[in-house]
């Protein structure tokens, strides 16, 4: 795919530069080292599951360091921080700019709660290869007061857009801004993500998981700005498909690990 | 409906107050911070999710007390309680008495295990707004012995009844009583909740989760004896409809949370 | 059945001594004390209530020693092992111990982290009744290096056989040896259980609920060998028989839950 230098392009599955990097990604099976909130770890250890990936929660500072040096790549994500977590998360990242290993974070409720955002901040400075958030968190991340409430986003994606850009700029890491629309941007380079559905709103984590998702695809990805795009495309797609089969929230879930298994298959 | 001063009246879906309490909670979208445990944390915001609410776990000391001044109401449940975990629990009923945020209290297996016991006490000085609990753990906070053979009741629910009316009376909260009949009652009136199936008894955390619910509908209906009550009699009837699609637990929950998504819509 | 007093017999459900001893657990509802890793509390729960069994999660060390007393069988399970857990751990097998309790070892990733290693063989002298565990995680306690990736299993279940015999005979546990052939040992007789389906590698913490239906088993069984081989033939045989009905691993898994509460009714 021709990226313009500038400006925006839009990435839809079953685009083929997705469909060779899922191929990838079940060829290698990257071990993802999660470390997660509460309330999303068995989703997301079944979606990396579903989609090829080889999701490891490993938690306790104790043993972070070593696990990121055997790691593919790591996901840090700060929805239900602890003490003991933070200086988990903290390590973690050291360690993953020491061996290089590519890590998302994922600042859930950043700008709405001190400690997490001072925890956020720091994480920030140990430059993250992607953050993923929706528009409050990455208007917060940017110094902005996205007026947050919760996990929830109360502002339209495409008014962080500016602020993920910056953030980008800034950070050195890749932003992806989830939304109705997902941006990618690596503050050159900006891409516009269509699909999924309004069910995605109604499971819990869905946005987690797609930080879990990027992760995976980091390993097998020509760029991080790649792999933000096609998790986020792929993510998309699934959504979109199993809505399409779904009765309500419980089934959507069950039916996008389905789809999440088999497609392009 | 007209409720009698003292007595008992029961009440079933789809009575037009309860339509209405939904209808509401659906418009609102109340904001729940929920301290709950680890077994249920994902099923709890999978259903408040499905009802229209908007779940948030905010777990450690650190935040809980900033948080309980967003949230519309507070979820504490003592499942797998640990140290920290108490005092969390402790920091945000003591900020709910604050700020008047409406709070459900979980006594999960109280009276059973020494440690978490001493903690339930310390909350219910707090004064809840709801207590839920089955036959029991109310046994046990009323100062009886239930007997109790860890998270299970072993006493049926009715025999339960007359402790539910005097730690209402005692404790200032309505006690909401689970169990094959549902009672909720605030020491003057008890109203009975029919409904549900056995194979809510086969899905871990359907009790923990109508804490959940409790919690989600104290603001938006017009007392806590109505909340507890359109809560219970909600769920009974979402668990009737499921089990009769569900062709075991596992597709019990799935259908659970596809009703009640869609319940009365 | 008649086993033979060395060699190796195969066992599959329906055997009437399988289908005994799930009546038995069923008659009895044995109450199963987890102490297992975050990723699969839910399932782990759901999985035991599936079957008929009462599970109960109680983590911390102020309450595991109460709470052993009152347990018909034990699972640790050190798949997201903090400090404070290792001190729950260590507690509830030692009570185990003197209250000749049942208990069963799940030493995920052992061998592969420096810190759970340590835990693990400290677990291991306090005598389980039972361990648990893929190729690599038995070659590691064996005190060999299985060279294991995170949790997943990198060596062939059989290669992993003798290992799992010494490890039998030294430790005095039986060993639960999983893989696509999976074999039980008391280091005198050994039994070889097929069945399964490769989508249950698609499901996270299939192995982990595997050491929780063992656990569940305990009490109910004639030793703990037979334990062991009955629940690693119902697990194969509910797996088989969800994977025939599944679409993938969303499906998978519900149709697990349902199946395995109906199997041999």
């Amino acid at each position: 795919m021709t990226l313009p230098v500038s400006g925006m392009a839009s990435l839809a599955w079953p685009h083929p530069d997705l469909k060779d990097a899922l191929a990838r990604l079940r060829g290698r099976s990257p071990l993802v080292h999660c470390i997660t909130n509460a309330v999303v770890t068995n989703f997301t250890a079944n979606v990396l599951l579903a989609v090829g990936a080889a999701p490891a929660m490993v938690v306790t500072v104790e043993e972070v360091e070593e696990f990121v040096r055997i790691a593919d790549a790591l996901l840090v994500n700060v929805g239900t921080i602890t003490v003991p977590d933070a200086e988990a998360m903290l390590k973690a990242a050291e360690t993953a700019g020491l061996t290089g290993t590519p890590w998302v974070l994922d600042p859930v409720a950043a700008g709405v709660l001190a400690y997490r955002t001072s925890v956020v901040a720091k994480l920030v400075r140990l430059r993250p290869t992607v953050i993923r958030g929706n528009a409050s968190e990455i208007l917060a991340l940017n110094g902005l007061n996205g007026g947050g409430r919760g996990v929830d986003s109360t502002v339209a994606s495409a008014d962080a857009l500016p602020a993920a850009i910056e953030l980008a700029r800034s950070s050195g890491a890749v932003v992806a801004l989830s939304g109705k629309v997902d941006y990618v941007t690596d503050g050159q380079r900006t891409l516009s993500i269509e699909g999924g559905d309004e069910l995605m709103g109604r499971v819990t984590g869905m946005g987690c998981t797609l930080g879990a998702l990027i992760a995976a695809f980091l390993p097998v990805s020509v760029s991080p700005l790649m792999a933000a795009a096609t998790a986020s495309a792929l993510f998309g797609a699934v959504g979109t498909d199993a809505a399409g089969r779904a009765g309500g929230p419980g089934s959507f879930a069950v039916e996008f690990l389905d789809r999440l298994s088999t497609i392009g298959l």
